[in-house]
Formats: structure tokens, sequence, C-alpha cells
């Protein structure tokens, strides 16, 4: 373990928020989590996410998450209109819309739920891969600020072929990745790891192009307890792409603990100019 | 191929709605597809993109549907609030709610594109299957009226290991299907195939339990010309969980052409008692 909890840490100014009326809370991007336009997208997941835990009629833990990306967040300030939509008895049904002025950015739906102790089983375990001790970090340096906050370990399909220029026949990447300095994971956390990969063009191709993400959807499959357990550790992600077509292609991950327990899934289609 | 089109298919009666107002249509439940509760999922899921495909602000064709099924749906009638949030030059961003009363049973984002030839590739292929016309259609009797609507051959994972009460060590199930009597392949008729698939804990468990979507995502990998060129014949569906944990379980679904194209993803998670 390097460094230490910092209670000033980046992810948590980035998804600060302020209560501004029932249903709508602001906040303000972080210069820390810069991409090349406007924040790291998974910090904007992980801040609609956050708008939601700090709703005070929140009923249940994260269960699902879809974030439509609709269009560039701005460096500044935005508010996000956060509302339960249903509540059940087990479960809550939620409907976010971040705006920046009149400008829709983004868009989310969410599901919070109460888990109850069930039959269990996971049936998709991780792959064998090196300790993350057994591997190096990888160069921060991608042109992109929000890079800096992770130490991420590449196991196959890293940054480094595309830099290469190295065209590759599957796009599949499995890394390491924690907080850096380090975090407790907690939903929020993941949420923001969940968009950590970069785009698999890139790695098919073996050059960077045009590509953006227009819609993520995350499936939380562990409890609170169980992300709770994981603290400051490595997580485990892998991600594939099953078809690159018309301007679009999909992504899939898989988020596992060092333990193999299989913490959430990620879905999303990005866009893509080739 | 058996049988005709019809041209009051029992899937175009399902998805039939009137225009309420600019963004308001109005719809009611098909006997037909009936389900436990309510209609049947898919036809739910069916519904609300024909909400959008009717709207006269419509800018391209589905890429993305997220469902979330917030409570049952009642039989008989319904309104959809469906508004376009946001459109670009090369995609529209979309919300709805589906209403009864003053309930919401289901709310929606989805996301409508232009898609220009790219560089194009398909990574994950069908599995090796033998042709539909060499399996033999499963039995429709489930208890539900839905299945009626479908000609389903199972290649593995089939229901038929529920009924006999066999345990799976795998949640795979692999199948043929097509809309009976045939209906040439839309949009609409693809959407509800996603949500074809009987619940992954039944084949894990080897029996019944108490189950339902709460979240389904499409994702359109092809594109509205690849869509139209299946006519009437069977797609190829793959489907399995990679955890059941704490009511929750996922479910992951690969939609091909008889020929390789892959035609949709979708992803869920249902809710089950065991």
């Amino acid at each position: 373990m390097t460094g230490r909890y910092a209670p000033g840490h980046t992810l948590d100014q980035a998804v600060a928020l302020e209560r501004g009326g029932e249903n709508l809370v602001r906040g303000r991007t972080v210069d820390a989590w810069a991409n090349m336009v406007g924040p790291f997208g998974g910090t904007t997941a992980a801040t609609m996410l956050q708008a939601i835990l700090k709703h005070p009629e929140l009923h249940g833990d994260p269960l699902a998450l879809t974030l439509n990306y609709a269009g560039p967040v701005a460096e500044g300030e935005f508010e996000i209109e956060v509302l339960p939509t249903r509540t059940n008895r087990s479960n809550q049904h939620w409907w976010l819309e971040m705006r920046q002025g009149d400008q829709v950015v983004t868009t989310a739906t969410a599901i919070t739920a109460l888990r109850r102790e069930t039959w269990s089983e996971t049936e998709v375990g991780p792959p064998g891969v090196p300790a993350p001790e057994d591997l190096t970090p990888a160069a921060a340096d991608r042109g992109v600020k929000w890079v800096d906050n992770y130490d991420m370990r590449f196991v196959t399909g890293a940054l480094q072929s595309v830099e290469e220029g190295q065209t590759s026949p599957d796009s599949t990447t499995t890394m390491w990745i924690r907080d850096t300095p380090p975090r407790p994971l907690d939903h929020v956390a993941l949420t923001a790891m969940c968009d950590s990969f970069f785009p698999r063009s890139f790695l098919r191709l073996g050059r960077p192009i045009p590509a953006g993400t227009v819609t993520l959807t995350i499936h939380y499959l562990a409890t609170a307890d169980e992300i709770a357990a994981q603290g400051t550790d490595f997580i485990l992600g892998s991600v594939h792409a099953h078809r690159f077509h018309g301007n679009y292609h999909d992504e899939s991950a898989r988020l596992w603990s060092r333990d193999g327990t299989l913490l959430a899934t990620s879905h999303q289609l990005m866009y893509f100019k080739s």
C-alpha cells in the first residue's frame, strides 16, 4: 500500500454537491479530472450517482445506473435534477438530468434496491492474471489529466501497443486499477472505474481516433458490504467489444475484487470515426 | 418458411399507439402477449421504442434503449410520455415514462442515431449450432400466453431441463427464435426478442422461482438495413448470467442473424427470490 487516504481526495472533490432544492443539486467540474474535452465521463457518472446517494428520500443501495452523454460537459458549474420516480418496498427508481445553462448535457436513470441473502453464485470468474505487485504501473502520461488519478497496471491490451502503432486482432484489455492516492472503494469510486478503459477502437486499429461514450450502463452485482470490504486494494477489470459498425461500437467490462468477487459489469456504446 | 405475414400481427397490435398530444401517446395491452402478471416485458420494451419511432421529431434509428420496469403493468390502457431531451447533428436523446392512472409503471431512455459507413468488424461471432430446420420447435405451453407468439428452437439450456427438475452448472441458453406467424424483422420485433429468454435462475436451480426483470438495456449493433435484410428468418440468441447474489442476477444476451451478423446485445437485471 502506497500513500494514504486523503480526506480531500480529488474524487470526493469531483462529486461534491450542494443542495439547491428538494430535487436539485449543484456542483462544478474539477480540473484534476479533465479529459480531452470537459471532465472524464467516469466522474460524470459518479457525480450523477452521488446525487442519488445524497437524496433525502434514498431507499436502498445502487443496483443499476444508465448514463446517456447527450453533449459535452463544459468546465465549470452544472446542476442536476434528481427525482425518485417510484419507490417500491424493495427498490426505488430514479431519473436524473444534468444541465449547464439551458443545455441538457447528461441524462440518467437508476435503480437502488434493498438486498437480502439468497442463493448466490458467480458464474463468470476472473481470468488468471499476475498480481498487481508483479506488474509495472502504466505511465500516466496520455495527454489527459484524469488518468493521473489512477494506478493502472495492464495485464493484456496495454495502451503502449496503441502508442507503438500495433493493431490488435482482439479488443480485450485486462488491467488492475485503484485510485491514487488510495481511497476506500465505494459505489462512487467503482462507478468511475467502470468507465476507465481507453476506447477499444484504439487497440484494434493501433492508433487513437475520434471516439467518445454515448451511453453507459452499470450493473452493481455486489452488495455494499462486499464493495466496502475492498478497502484501497486493486480491482481487476477486463473489457472487450462485440462489434464495431457504422460509427458505433460497444464495450462490455467486468470488474472483480482480488479474491474473485464480481463487483460490477458495465456496458457502453462509443461513437467513433474511422 | 411456414405461414405468411399477417398485417394484423399480434406484435403490431401490442405496439399500436394513438397520439394524445405532442409528446404523449396512448395504447393498451393485448391479451395475446399476456405474461403471468400483465404483458410480456418484451412487448412493453417494444411499445416504448414504438413511441419513439412514431414521434414526429425522430432523428435517426434506434441505437440504445434502457427500460426500467418500475412496477407491474396492469392489463388495459396506458399512456406514454415521450420527449426528445436533446437533438444533436448525428444523434438524439430520448426520455420516456409509461403511466397507468397516477402510477409510473415503466421509465426509459433511448438514443437514436444516424449511421455512416466506417471501419467495421464483428469480434464476437455466433457459436456453432445446428440449423433451426434441424431442431424441434419448443412446446409453447409454459402457462403463459406470450410464448405462443414465438417459434423457439433450443440448442442448449432448454426449458425442458427446468421442467424435468435438472439443475445446471451453467446458465447459458442458446436458441433460434422468430415471430409466429412470421413477421419481417424490424427494431420493434428485435427489441421484444431481446427479452424472450426465460430467467437464468430457473435453469441453474432446475425449477421456476419468483423472478422478474427490473432493468433491460439493448444496444442495437446493426444498422436498419441489416435488420430489414433478415426478413422473416430465424434469429440466433444466446444468453448467460454473470452473477446471482442478494435477490438479483444479471443476464447478457447476444442476437445474431443466420449469417453471423451481430444484430444486438441486451443486458438485464432480474429480481429473484430463493
